[in-house]
């Protein structure tokens, strides 16, 4: 009899770490892996798992293991094998034990090759709460688990994933060829019928890119027995050399189960369709982690997921991606690497452990997660020079942004980051913490003022010991946005960098994130809307069915895919570029949590927007509706 | 072209984590895998060689990658796959580079499951020489590589074994079955052809244990295709229900390449087959790394180890399984746990490095490793009490021997195993660590006499805490073995304590190597020899054909076999019990190091012992022969 809670257990962090592992390591370019470029922490490959039972009656429990582990059970000190079932009778178990029916179960575990898992079926005997898990090394804590895993029959090294069949959209003969279309992008096994012999097939985000045979990121051939193709980005398949009713094809969508659940409706139907494509976006991005986005690259990105929070809390309030994400990127102590080898990722990713704690309020995970964010900060502290500033080693990526920086010395906008990282360990720490991060974000502030910001230019100029003092926008951005400055510091900044055109634009979407949520906080709401408009507006006139990289509203449709000197470099579906999820939500919507409130949140639609609203929208875990019409706003739990 | 020098290059250290792992979880117990009971570190799964080479004419080259890595050739900022041929031609490397010709490679790999190795094979560029190797955290260090690994086809996860046939010598039907008996113990794939259906055959060191299909270890049926059942140590298999004449069975003796260079020949004919006996048994055990045993756990054992390098040196010479078995020992910073879980092993591990260090002088592995002990020894440091005794964490397992100490408080033989591993801190460390860890040493030696010195009973003491006096032979023959004392005390220690028998005599073989090394420190060698035929040879005249972990005189063969509370518990073939191949080189043969003689060796034969003598031996990596005959010796450097 199977117990309904019962789940495969491993240690925790252990399944993020080889599935990050896998994630990263994941990447193909034009037939060459590409592995991710920066230290990648593994798994513990030994680990056992203890729990005590007191029978009242006779029971019996079968274990399994991780495939290709090597483990037993011992059970009162007898052992036995995984995979047969294991009868107790307290009857039987005698003047051994202390305790009449006592059974102390421990379940051992070696696997090099995947995280050491282990499932116990069994009615009373089961692996559902209450098993500790230790690693020979640290005392002992509870077992990890995950919805996801709850069959005897899976395989930990296998995330579990829904699929949905699509038929192609429009076939047509072109360029000697077949050339299938899909409705929208998906992350599909292609499956190809029909042929002889195994046909190969370029695959395009693009209608160009399938058909640039030279040129295009992905090519494959189906495996002859199942006919299916590598699970694949794809929205375009172009097979040369068949004529379109030789071939059968169809997409098999195969995704990991993190349900979108808000919905926007207003009276503006380009903003409902700007943000129903952000939502199909991102979701195609949600997979076992956040994803940067579904075709280049993969990897997990400290930067890309820290933005991602921000939309994903109002989109889909799913904690556990977020948590996985988090640990992912963090890997193991000691930590003597920036996370993507990035000094500002570091930092962006204590800040994410705030976000999350904020939205989700999960305490044991932040309990769990307190000494890594405390040994992260210190290899940062340990970078500051004289002033508290931290600075770039060698081996580090001082990243920012894609922009222009007067690097000489400390960057200002890294000090941005420290102080509200900082700010972050203050709040979460003991009252220890809470003082000496108080004083010390206080002590970085006050450097910064008189360091950095620069009177004559009202603005905070990117390095003070080159004495160029070039101001670019990011550092005045970061100090809005984390709230760093007096509110007429903010003023002045607004109008001497941010409505400043001769202080460079921000030319990254990513950054641009920064800045719009600046001129929101700021209550520029009209000029976002503008913007979200134009520019998100003007992918969906050019035919986007995701939200891309980057986008040149200057360009013709033909010159959107390059990037990074790449011909079809560009990813046409993103996380990042789905922000006005966050923005409508946060500020047009106004939902935000609220901890005076007794519902824990507030909303108050921002007024002259919209004539009318429907919409349902996540707070972390709680779903809320909020419909406007006709001046009159009404809120609702959705249970 | 295959360059003849190219091999497999990993990152120093992996493949022996990789490796340890596999032998650790391979135990299996009556059907029941049993992964060892110690943290178990793992290897980088991401690293990347570099070098850079100046071509003068065109070449190409291959890469090979750890199969199921995923990685890819970076030539002067080109991707490359691995497995596909690479051209080099300088005349078309342009201005991109500073130097004419200049090619600069780096190979990329991450692997989740094994260790992350690259091939590079061509007439020029070839993984030979000149690598560097980094894992994206420390400073890049020179590649790694072994003479096991040189062919591209090769699979690091697979160590090369070499194969020997052996049919049995005896065939017998008995007890419903059929008995098929080797002519001595191997670690064989048994070949079981004739039968229609796979039978189950049961496998046994001794002819009892194979016929009792109950309680045997190893009980096995041959694949079907292959007819071969899984490597495994064996002397005898039965295989019931069927006729001896049924059945074709052959025994495919799966071995590494690690040659006994030894030989020993005397006139006292039982002398020389001890020696043979010994050497046949240390040999099973020379795995991939040093094993206790070829039956029961073949976990690595660091206490196992410390012995088998005083046999090794004499017998194969072999370096690098001793520096294997010494990385696998180790495992990764930061250490936390001890070696095995053993305190004493920890220690023993410190001294195993000096044996080496001191054996085969090799400068570039001591300094790789140095870091290591350094650390170790602070984790044994951070253990000790207000007299600089080292106690054992309840997590630790204080162990020295199966003996009843005294435990209370600080046990005296861990403090004399802590002055033996200062004095080898002190030895290969700086100045600085040399003053620090004499200082250490010292104060350490006189807290010991102070407090575990009983001059009424002229020994030391286990316990100074318990106030019970009690003595046991171990602190005192540790004191003598790593020359702790004074001469004066030594004779004190040797009467009082050695020759005393109101002291519990030493009851293992592992504790024995230490007694009889301190016997012939102190010159009674005329007692050892007694020793080394009475027992040992009490071992070949009950017909022993390998030595065993433990042998009682005083019982019959068929009460031999029980140990550990299990009736075939022992191990028959035990590294530790081929030790008078050590005690015979060292003190009889008298071959040792020296450092003022010219040949960095002396070998002085004990007098009186041999009417003849003709034995070659190892001193590390020189091959030594020493005739003795008519009152003349005669030395010979074996080329």
């Amino acid at each position: 009899m199977e117990n309904a809670q019962a789940r495969w257990l491993w240690y925790p962090g252990d399944l993020e770490k080889y599935h990050a592992l896998k994630q990263n390591f994941s990447r193909v370019e034009r037939g060459c892996p590409w592995p991710a470029f920066w230290k990648s922490d593994g798994f513990r490959q030994r680990v056992a798992f203890r729990r005590t039972y007191r029978l009242e009656k006779p029971t019996s429990f079968t274990v399994f293991g991780t495939p290709g582990g090597a483990g037993y059970a011992d059970v009162n000190g007898r052992k036995y094998p995984f995979g047969k079932t294991v009868s107790c009778d307290p009857g039987e178990i005698k003047i051994s034990l202390h305790i009449p029916g006592e059974i102390k179960i421990s379940l051992h575990i070696g696997c090099i090759g995947c995280v050491p898992a282990v499932y116990v079926q069994g009615d009373i005997i089961s692996s559902d709460d209450g098993w500790t898990v230790e690693d020979y090394c640290e005392p002992p804590v509870p077992a990890a688990s995950s919805r996801y895993f709850v069959k005897p029959e899976q395989n930990v090294a296998d995330w579990p994933l829904l699929e949905k069949r699509f038929d192609p959209i429009s076939i047509e003969a072109v360029n000697g060829g077949a050339l299938f279309t899909f409705e929208t992008e998906l992350t599909a096994e292609l499956e190809i019928k029909g042929s002889t012999n195994p046909p190969t097939v370029y695959l395009g985000e693009s209608r160009a890119e399938a058909l640039d045979t030279a040129n295009c990121y992905y090519s494959c051939t189906p495996d002859p027995e199942t006919h299916r193709c590598p699970r694949q980005a794809l929205r375009y398949a172009f097979i040369p050399g068949y004529q379109p009713e030789q071939l059968s094809v169809r997409a098999f969508h195969r995704y990991v189960d993190v349900p979108v659940r808000a919905s926007f409706v207003c009276d503006d139907a380009e903003l409902n369709r700007i943000f129903a494509v952000a939502a199909h976006t991102f979701s195609l991005c949600c997979d076992v982690f956040f994803l940067d986005g579904v075709k280049r690259d993969k990897w997990i990105w400290g930067g890309d997921a820290y933005q991602s929070l921000f939309v994903n809390r109002y989109l889909t309030g799913d904690k556990d991606i977020e948590q996985r994400t988090l640990i992912a990127l963090r890997g193991n102590d000691p930590v003597t690497t920036h996370i993507n080898t990035i000094l500002d990722y570091s930092l962006l990713w204590i800040l994410s452990m705030g976000e999350h704690a904020e939205t989700y309020h999960d305490t044991a995970f932040l309990r769990r997660m307190r000494p890594k964010m405390a040994s992260l900060m210190e290899l940062v502290r340990s970078q500051r020079d004289e002033h508290g500033f931290v600075i770039g080693r060698k081996q580090d990526w001082v990243f920012i942004d894609w922009a222009d920086f007067d690097r000489d010395g400390p960057l200002c906008a890294e000090q941005m980051l420290l102080a509200a990282a900082y700010d972050v360990m203050a709040r979460y720490g003991n009252a220890e913490e809470k003082t000496r991060y108080e004083a010390e974000k206080a002590a970085l502030l006050s450097a910064i003022e008189q360091y950095f910001w620069d009177e004559e230019k009202s603005a905070y100029v990117d390095s003070f010991t080159s004495g160029k003092r070039h101001v670019t926008r990011h550092a005045n951005i970061l100090a809005i946005v984390f709230d760093l400055v007096s509110e007429e510091r903010k003023r002045q900044i607004t109008q001497s960098v941010l409505f400043n055109a001769a202080v460079p634009a921000i030319t990254t979407p990513y950054f641009r994130f920064f800045e719009l949520d600046a001129l929101c906080r700021l209550g520029y709401l009209k000029e976002v809307l503008s913007e979200i408009k134009s520019y998100w507006g003007g992918m969906l006139k050019l035919g986007a069915v995701t939200f891309w990289e980057e986008y040149d509203p200057k360009l013709p449709l033909e010159k959107q895919y390059a990037m990074y000197g790449d011909p079809f470099g560009k990813s046409l579906c993103h996380a990042w570029a789905a922000s006005p999820i966050y923005l409508l939500a946060r500020y047009f919507v106004g939902l935000r949590p609220d901890q005076d409130s007794a519902s824990g949140f507030a909303a108050t639609p921002a007024p002259g927007f919209f004539d009318s609203l429907d919409c349902t929208l996540q707070l972390g875990e709680t779903t809320v509706q909020v419909i406007a019409r006709d001046g009159k706003t009404e809120i609702k739990l959705v249970p």
